[in-house]
């Protein structure tokens, strides 16, 4: 299994943080260094995802582990199914198993979770995209926007170097100066790399029309309500990409979805979604 | 505000992740590089944590910005509370505002579980220790073992090498190697620095006897029914520190509690506590 | 001066490197810790880049060091202009010189180049963007990208996570699977967060005509003739982005974009710009 | 091939300022993972150098990528020549491309201008050494210094710590201060390591009588007309070692080097060189 | 042989502190690139200890170059006895030298000298523990740690957060603040971690007798002479765990351990550890 | 004080070593968080070093501490003499003491015994110089060699990189290869960077003589008795420098400076100087 440098750095920092080259109960309890098989077994359906950081953390504690994956991330599982068996020495398959198992629910939580958007709105004649956020856990970013996608999601801006949003804090600030919509809208665009697109957030129906007709690419429609929602997608009419965003929960999302808008984006998915049960047990 | 070296060591890396200085929107969009003045708004109840990485996150990115707190970790807040003040550039304050948000609402999230569990139990006789588990984020443990403290929580282990812990793994290898318990908690007592304690987990009566007569400092009895937990408490008698773990809910805490374990261990309070919805609006 | 933690830590490994608290001929020379006063001579026509570095690289070898900057970056200046002039403890002071200057001057070589390239369509009734490209000098890419923009330039993108460009090696690889370039693009535009868009290369015209069809948003033009690049540029007619690339040169730039491509991108920005030659001089 | 945990650093900075594990286009454009085999291939006249880290760009992001180099270090090629040939998954080729090239192509720059400086004074009956300086790229001193030599060049100092050179800067300090020269020499040369020699910078004749009154080691000559540096070699008459610097081009280095100075440190052969014309090529 | 992360950091830092990749020596004296085996021979009795960064020097170097252990951690040599054999490219066999030796020196000199500490008290009736202290080398704690318990000593605390020591620097401020030790000591054991212990420090009797009050679970018996010592073990009669610290020599540690105390603590076993001499010959 | 950024990256990684932001001790026994005001008191006759990383501990782990130095590096002290004097939170200035301390204490024990071994040969007509070698603690070499001129020690070699030392190894390899001495000299000497000497090692008059007629600028009489080193130094007369190396002890260093070596390097200046008994009290 290669490992990006990505997800050695980040495994590396959890596995020192949980110090587990002194694993003092394996090393203490354990006499003769016996050889231990496990297997990481889901307790729960689950949609998989961390699969790679999960190994991670076995083969970085001692390269002789092997790690055998038994299924791949965006796979879906039921209760009680073996997903990796890992084996080599007890004291690093155990030393590990933590850290391996932090990665794997907390992913394969962010990958079923958006499962379950992405499944409430499947079957509408034209279903939006279901995009993450840039509310995800600190240092975990790139792990968590993958698990997105293992999820059936998509992705919105990686960094703010990744295209341009002008939201709620940046239209107070431009009317606290008196400056205008359209001309940052267009200062934004004559300066941006031209391969990123620029949008612009709206409350209201007449935050809108300014969008519109400052020429923003796309529009962040900001908590509004069904109705207003769908009748933004309607004065829209595909001159911008529509983004749905604020207080979309699993109950709503399929109302949210029939408005007719391109993109929902849900915070939730990194920031809130619940870890996935799943153990390590030794066979 | 002292910022610890480990928090700007986190907070600097959640900056990179965001590219944070090579913020598009506030470059292009916002001339003549104005002033803002902003503040953090609780707008659920909420235990606050995290305030540290949050005002860390401003000054790391613009020394020159101003981050007053107008609430401290483990103050409990109303909906609509503004918990911080942030002043000094526009480009700046908005550059930084989502890693200073995703420390804040995670952190939040932590310590706002935790005094639920704890208030949940607090009114008993004798309240048992709410306690946090390795089930942390990877690479936030300090961060979110903090957040457990602020909301009343008691910290266990911070990792393999500040205690030993007999888990059902290891017990699953001494029996297969044909190896005595009590051997091996004697080995460990003899041999962990002298400051440590030795806990052994049991899933049965049995197991909790075992444990008991191999001289177990404390025990983990995991995922019992409440009424073998009582008995288990019972024939420990206090001759060892008894932990309960696994399937412990908001729903049942307090009669887990009721039986009369010491401590109660919830890995729900890093692994999946919701985020709690707070945001930066410029004023 | 406020220094952003990416240029704090690409200076600091580049004070690590000259090992500059470790300078023998400063401690061995000059005895009783002497003050110095120099200042940062420009010496040939230039525009200036850089300078938040070169004062970085004073602050953090010894933060009671004065840098006070006489140009901003993005100034054009003739020779003999003194652009910074620093105060403090004279080892330090030279200590810090040559990786305050190596920034400099490398960075001022970025610029003076891409001015020169934009000076050089100016005029023309609409003249197109002159941008970098990923040829950068490897840890340096976002200070380099600074540079480009202070010379008037516009950036491509930073990194390969932030657009899509289906580049000469990726259409061999399609065509060799007998894939359909349609699909390709369509796929990418399915996937990719929806504030990137998609650009496509084409060495001839069939080619182009095949990256419309396709639907990409931007067609890179690789090392076209001017002929070609001028049919190439009508046949687009404004559907998508043209990006002119490949053997640009001061000469034929002006040339290039009389063609009508809205971008024209040049390596030689980053990977062949003549350092601009400064010296520090004591006063 | 062997990566030196230096290369190994620098490349990983690399690799991850692109991000290229979130190569979007690979990604989204090339379905079924498939192989892909590319070779490097020179296009114009060049010194080579680079491979280690062109080599590491790829195995660091994919182990299983098989890097095979068809040149080495410092060999010349004529243009079309291919010095390297990957084969591996297209999306690991593809994703590390760049930045293999961006090592690659500057190093092979750097030995390149270096060859051609060593070239014009190579029939002379005895040629000087042709020289580094410290004007590096920052970050990439290690590896440039090692295509210097791959020229043909040599290396002058490596730090501030590896040798004693009292320049301008000192001198006019020293003055200030009414502080002795030769004491000053005295002083370094009893505190310094005794593998150092000491050098001092000389404008004119009478300060290469004052430094060989001190007692320098070498005297380096900085900026002198011709005739003024073969009367300075002239009067040092072998006592020290000479050091010509400030200046010096293709045009000029001959007639330079025709004076008798030992050694012609040149800058722009780090800071300067343009990068050589390489591309990979998927076959 | 397996490294552990840990292991990796600290090697390669060593390594680059040393800039062994630019051995300059081995580089210009050695033409050809020849094959070269040494072994590591110890010039006098010693406990081995540090064979792992011995053998990383050289992984880490050049992975090609193949390290046999001949003997192992904790194992008592005579002189004379080689106790690893290493083959390979004599450049980085020789680059590497010192880094390795520069480890196995020292971790065996700190196993050497608890060794010489566990023997003197080893055929008492009850020998105590020999413990080290937190006094150990900024950045090797690990590392010295693990050759304590080679040279058959215990560990004391690894760090400030796996143990409560109330140290006379906190009795002076609580003290001060006309605090009580007993309050202390119970706010400590209400809110450390479960399976920490609460240990305080005593000069006297009288605060010895406070400690037993308070209720701590150990007593650091500070610089006590002998007859003190005995007497506040005698006091303290198993109601605790007693440690003697403080003026411990070769010469007083079987006089301190008949006092009957449980663990004898010893800052010299890792802050004055004369190194092993041991030396890498060519064969 | 200024902090080097050498300093700080050694003395953070001690500090997150020692997790000194989790200083249980004082978190949970001193409420209220007090100031405390402390010195660090030298309990023996010694000479300081190592003051600059003592103060970043406290300064680091909270910049709102002050320290005030009352000592500075390289001053010899009598027992009870107070170095420095804190003053902050009793917090932070109780969880940074063991870190401080561990620098201080190390690094005066090396100036402490470098002073010692300089002092035995002061009065020598022509004193040789007492250097150090590369036998430092790794991650501490740029410490350790200033606490070595501290004691009013020389440096030998910092790296690898910074002289040509031709060692044993190196001489058996050439053997073994049939290479000559003199050719091999020859090479260093063309290649070398020209501010570095050439040292050959010698163990017998005979190979003194091959040392001298290769042309080495310094010879190594390694380990010989003081007869032939004195008969060695008689032979080089002065074309060469001498350093005498190997089992150089206080009780013989004045005798072996007597045979008029240039040099003594002493490799238990660093790896083997028993730490200097310091103490911080609360005052």
């Amino acid at each position: 299994m290669n490992l990006s440098p990505e997800v050695r750095r980040v495994v590396e920092e959890a596995l020192r943080e949980d110090r587990a080259w002194e694993d003092l109960t394996t090393r203490l309890v354990l006499p003769g260094d016996p050889a231990a098989v496990a297997v990481a077994v889901v307790k729960q359906e689950a949609v998989v995802a961390g699969l790679e950081p999960f190994a991670a953390a076995f083969l970085l504690l001692d390269p002789a582990t092997r790690v055998e994956l038994l299924a791949h991330d965006g796979e879906r599982v039921e209760p009680g199914r073996a997903v990796a068996r890992v084996s080599g020495r007890a004291a690093a398959v155990l030393a590990a198993e933590r850290v391996a198992l932090n990665f794997l629910q907390r992913l394969s939580g962010v990958a079923t979770l958006t499962a379950r958007f992405v499944a409430a709105v499947a079957d509408l004649p034209r279903p939006p995209r279901v995009a993450d956020t840039r509310k995800t856990t600190p240092g975990l970013r790139a792990l968590e926007k993958a698990a997105v996608r293992a999820g059936g999601g998509c992705n919105h801006r990686f960094s703010l170097a990744d295209g341009v949003l002008v939201k709620d804090n940046h239209l107070a600030l431009l009317r606290a100066a008196g400056l205008d919509l359209a001309a940052a809208v267009a200062r934004a665009r004559a300066a941006t790399p031209h391969l990123l697109r620029v949008e612009v957030e709206a409350k209201t129906l007449e935050e809108v029309e300014a969008a519109l007709a400052a020429g923003a690419d796309a529009i962040l429609l900001d908590n509004m309500d069904l109705g207003t929602l769908a009748e933004a997608v309607r004065r829209v009419a595909g001159r911008a990409v529509t983004e749905a965003s604020g207080g979309v929960t699993l109950e709503n999302v399929r109302a949210v979805a029939a408005t007719g808008v391109d993109v929902i984006s849900i915070g939730a998915l990194t920031h809130s979604a619940p870890a996935v049960d799943i153990s390590l047990e030794v066979v």
